[in-house]
């Protein structure tokens, strides 16, 4: 991830859910200084380190971050992923953003996690779509990414995708591929959505990168491939579910996308606990309280 | 929604996608124009009419959008949510946008209608939490009322919510109450977690607005009803999942809480139908092609 | 104040002044080391720390700040609120800005004290308006609490103020609160503006939070204020100016609202004295010049 | 006024003010239609037409603006400054901001108009200095021109202001000026703040733009005059109260610049009325209610 | 080019030059209106008409463009490109930045059609760097496409360029290539650079989209050329003059990209030219002044 | 410079390259550290250590930059500008960029020194103008000055420059001038574009600050400057080439302004050297690849 946009997409967050302030936290603390820990409730895989230690780093250059976990680690409950320590207000503050943002994040590389791992093709990839949420689209790829799967285009702007009202458009496939490669350098991968035979016979002699099956079952996928020497990559989507990969297996197709890793997704149930240390009380309050289970409205 | 909010968040959300330009659009379209639908693939409570008008003003002021359905209105498949028309570039470069942000929100709504509708109860209220997408609180705290929800808090700034770290590190509920009072004016409620029944007692007698029973049971919240005079609210919040809803319908609690209205949330299936229109050839791509569902990658 | 915020002000406000450069300073020092004072001219109470060592941190990170005086703090004239030092053409750019701010937020912390002494209620509570001044608001409603006053709700976002058009709209104040309760959550409060004692009555039925008296004089607040049970919070607004404010002391109202609080403020008048030293010159310099009031147009 | 600025300016105002949405008129009004009046409660000199019109334009396209009153009019109370018609909730979101603002520019130009008048000298003008609210000197700036003044430097970067601490650091105002000059082409002013004849000697000499007479009395003002040969313009400044102009009026100065034009304004009062159309309902509300003087809290 | 980054690019363009006022024509100018012609005075390809039209849309919604010529049309001195009418004052505080943009661009798209005409080869394409002027990617590389160029990788984040320090650091190329595939999806080329056969013959083997020679003569292309399989895109960069590149025309190279179309632009000469008219005046100041040719400081 | 403002072109500068990462660097390297540097190859006058020192510390604040070269000092090929140390893919991310800013301000600071170095006159300055690249005004003007010239006004907001349209709308240089007499403070200089004597004399008599001599010869402006009395300035512009300024040395002008030193400036050719160091493996990088020229597409 690009730290620059990081930061910034982190000072609109916490602007966010910070407002004016924290009337909760700013009128009861002063000076309390805390500890906590990102602790595991659900197993997964991990994912949003950057965000702890950016995160923290813009609210209070005085909060220490350690991270006990990488990015695309699995994770089972109880294990920690961070201890932060400095000032409970400014642990709280961060706390609810962090947690949205890690938990998301943590949930799609979980998610592409499990894809992989139904699939299990030595040959076969699981990617992602631009089915993301706004303004997280970053964020989430990067995740897709540390669950194990690979990255569809990242927008309009950095790969083609030609697809049926395109073709309709411009009169055939062939003649949309002549037409970007008319316009289009040579850093430029061209894909083109195909739903029956005559159209991948089409692409392939049009000379495309890729070509995307849309909506076929696994029988009309192999038959298809067939039809496509190899430089040209091909890719499954659409009314593909997680739970039927093992389906695709031994289809032969280089790539599925899978809107649901983004669109759809379960957060990672993970929580911050902390405890408080006010100056010579601080046992008193581990005896009174133990570590306490940040479940925020 | 604010307009003015909504338009900032949509402009970044349109160059999050298009970037310097939709390089496969962009190349081959100069001025087809088009007509599209945004159609409902799966039943559910529509949320996001703002966002169609409102992209394409933003993107094309040459666009047109006449919308079908209202916010919070359900839908059945092969519902029409609006009709849009103009230039065919246009009308794809808003599309991905659109459908991600539509979707969610009617995804939300959708939830919350459900949450709603399990509970059945003419005196408890489903609300929404913090745990929102960075970014989309706006959009989202909005889709929830859509659904038939109600709004917690916004953020920290807005209302207080003493929870255990509050009251660990201030000494006691009646203490934080107490700090709170002395330094917040009149326009701010304040809410408290309890666990047990003594913290319920003192949070009554302290005096707060709101008392939130924390992951509590059925029997417990009943219990601990009966504790409170009814001008405090009362809300239940942790482990309380949509689909055992009804087991609160007639505990008397007030608000029930519900994380997961937005943190995880499946998206409403919505699709964008175009259709082009070229001159003459109008006609012969109807009997070609007929709409296309745009199902993009 | 929330510290993102605040530098994000900052850098804004920064920017307006300084421009493209400071072509004084840039073209007469390079690296003249100097120190200064931010003297008080003026009794008063003190406020904008934050300011002061957030604003010299933003433009270099190399000049120290050591804050002697707190937000709330009574001065009088010759005190130093804050020693400065760094580089000569640091100090100086940022002066202006950061005056104009400690100025009017001392100036308003100064009003508020000077309101909250002439009540000189056990009781009541002074409190601000939203006629702040844009951009600043965040900054004037603190100032407002360190003078010792309090905040009426800080925009049209957190709280709602049923106000005459709102009535006359909606056919009765009966009718807005039913309204408003059947679309909002409990965590925001409800005020209403009355002018006689039908709309008290009608108010207190209708189970508002709060009842505002739009320019009462004391007797009519006394008798509304029997009108009204305990619960529910009373304001008067309106036509009270800070010198009247005794005649107030004993009616029993909680709130006296004050919008000159914020919008006719008179800065308190703090300067910033800046000597520099210029190696073994240092001492020279001192004898000729003293310390030079930076009275800078 | 740079009429981008401007709407730069009002978006980030407006949503300061609305966040994520007015919970009082969204809630109640759905389509009322509305008209208002901008209402002028105190004798004065108008100024901000702009904001007004800029403001709604911003918000809401549909709402009509019609100004009576130019910039930089005298107005009495009674009169009115602009109708304004459309949805009465629009009418709402936008009247705090566009009040605090244009009452605000027109204390400002209410109170040099004064300075003007108390002055009432052919030769000499009253100006502006850079104690303006952070975040609104161009507004300020604009409403002293628009009262009859004139305006001093916009910034650090656009004309020189040598004063103490910057002679003090260069060895003399004769070293300091020549620095400048070396550095600085033919299209920036240069001022030298003096507060002796001495100074004001060298300042000749050195062929300044501006000689500034720092705190000066009139007689000292009346001496050091005459040393200045007529193509440098002098200044007065500090410690000149607006009461005490007359006192300047034939000293021969050629500006006088009052801080306290920016610093220390007074709001001129002007208030909305709005009053809503309800279907045929409209002339009963004009009965029971009248016009709304809308002193919103 | 993304119309929404152009708005915000030109607004940030504007206030550049425009600061708070554009200090002549507000205090010379109320509501003169006038006409204008954007006027060639050299040969060459004009870009940049959406500059002309969005930006005066941004400045001043009244003003009315009319376009004569298109991105990438050849113009000779004497010849119109758009002719302008509104408010004199809308016009001038357009034209300087309009005119450097437009001047910028055309001189872009006039270089690159020089050096397409050059090489006047049917199989090698001229392409651009990432050498463009930071701020201006998107509109110098959409100036290269119409002079007749073709775009490189946007930045960064949209191919891979394998450069010596690559190749360096990982070990070899074979071993970069494996790493990247191994973390990339299909939509993304893959280029290396290279500079001996050694490394060419690598490069094949390790299955690259594109191979680019750096800082190689004409021989050493074409027998390196002959090393490579059609399907891979060769390049040649660095050293290549704008004037030497017939010596390319038959080397079998794909692409030759250039630094020089970008980071050493030659402004295209076009002006604006103004006519005022001021009621029955017109004609006078017709025959007084002719058109005005505006060569702006 | 502004460092303020610095920062915040230098972010949208490296936003616009780096995009959501460097996909080739951030899937080669992981934690290798590296030196590199900047390395002249062209003789000419170096600007820009600012932002060498600046972008790094934004990119990676443990990236070590250490400068030996100043602004405007001249340099030769060989020479190194700055020595940076850090991790390889800080060093590569904020090459291409920083690259791109120094070599044009090296460019115009060098094109500045020719102007003046042909010119050689002791009293006429070369001056730039309004013609810079949309977004890099600041660092254009900037690298002027370091090249020994001067600036020319900012924008149209500081300083005012009537030009022949101004005139004829107006009626009379000398109406334009009394206009902005009567608008503007004293701290804003007025020059006047004049074409004859008639002009001249006009001007001189209206009192500007300054006369410029539009598309005039040599003769010309001798005659002309006879006219003026010292205190006026002169300035010549238009269809002046740097190859004949010499012609202009004793002509008697005070400023001669080039539009050419921005808006046609040819880079200076800056590149940066980097050697990884991969564990005990350095020394033997070095035997094999030396430094590395990094000319990056």
């Amino acid at each position: 991830m690009n730290q620059l946009k990081l930061k910034q997409s982190l000072e609109l967050f916490f602007i966010e859910d910070i407002g004016d302030g924290d009337i909760t936290s700013d009128f009861l603390f002063k000076n309390v200084e805390s500890e906590g820990e990102f602790l595991v409730k659900q197993p997964g895989v991990f994912c949003g380190g950057d965000v702890i230690t950016a995160g923290y780093q813009l609210l209070d250059q005085s909060v220490e971050v350690k991270l006990l976990k990488k990015d695309g680690e699995p994770v089972v409950p109880g294990e920690i992923i961070a201890h932060v320590k400095g000032k409970q207000s400014s642990l709280l503050k961060g706390e609810r953003v962090i947690l949205n943002l890690i938990q998301r994040m943590s949930g799609i590389a979980t998610l592409t996690a499990r894809a992989v791992n139904n699939l299990q093709s030595p040959h076969t990839r699981i990617c992602d779509t631009r089915k993301t949420t706004p303004g997280l689209r970053m964020f989430e790829k990067y995740a897709v990414r540390m669950g194990g799967g690979f990255n569809h285009r990242n927008g309009l702007y950095d790969a083609v995708m030609i697809k049926d009202n395109h073709i309709a458009c411009t009169g055939s496939i062939t003649e949309a591929v002549e037409q970007l490669r008319n316009g289009l350098g040579h850093m430029v991968k061209i894909e083109v959505e195909t739903e029956n035979e005559a159209q991948v016979r089409e692409a392939v002699s049009a000379g495309v990168d890729c070509i995307m099956f849309d909506n076929r079952n696994v029988d009309e996928i192999k038959r298809f491939i067939e039809l496509i020497p190899s430089p040209i990559t091909t890719e499954a989507s659409g009314g593909i579910s997680i739970d039927d990969l093992s389906a695709y297996r031994s289809c032969g197709i280089d790539y599925i996308s899978l809107g649901c890793l983004t669109h759809s997704v379960e957060s990672l149930d993970i929580s911050l606990n902390t405890i408080n240390k006010k100056g010579g009380m601080e046992s008193e309050h581990f005896s009174n309280y133990g570590g306490f289970n940040t479940n925020i409205t």
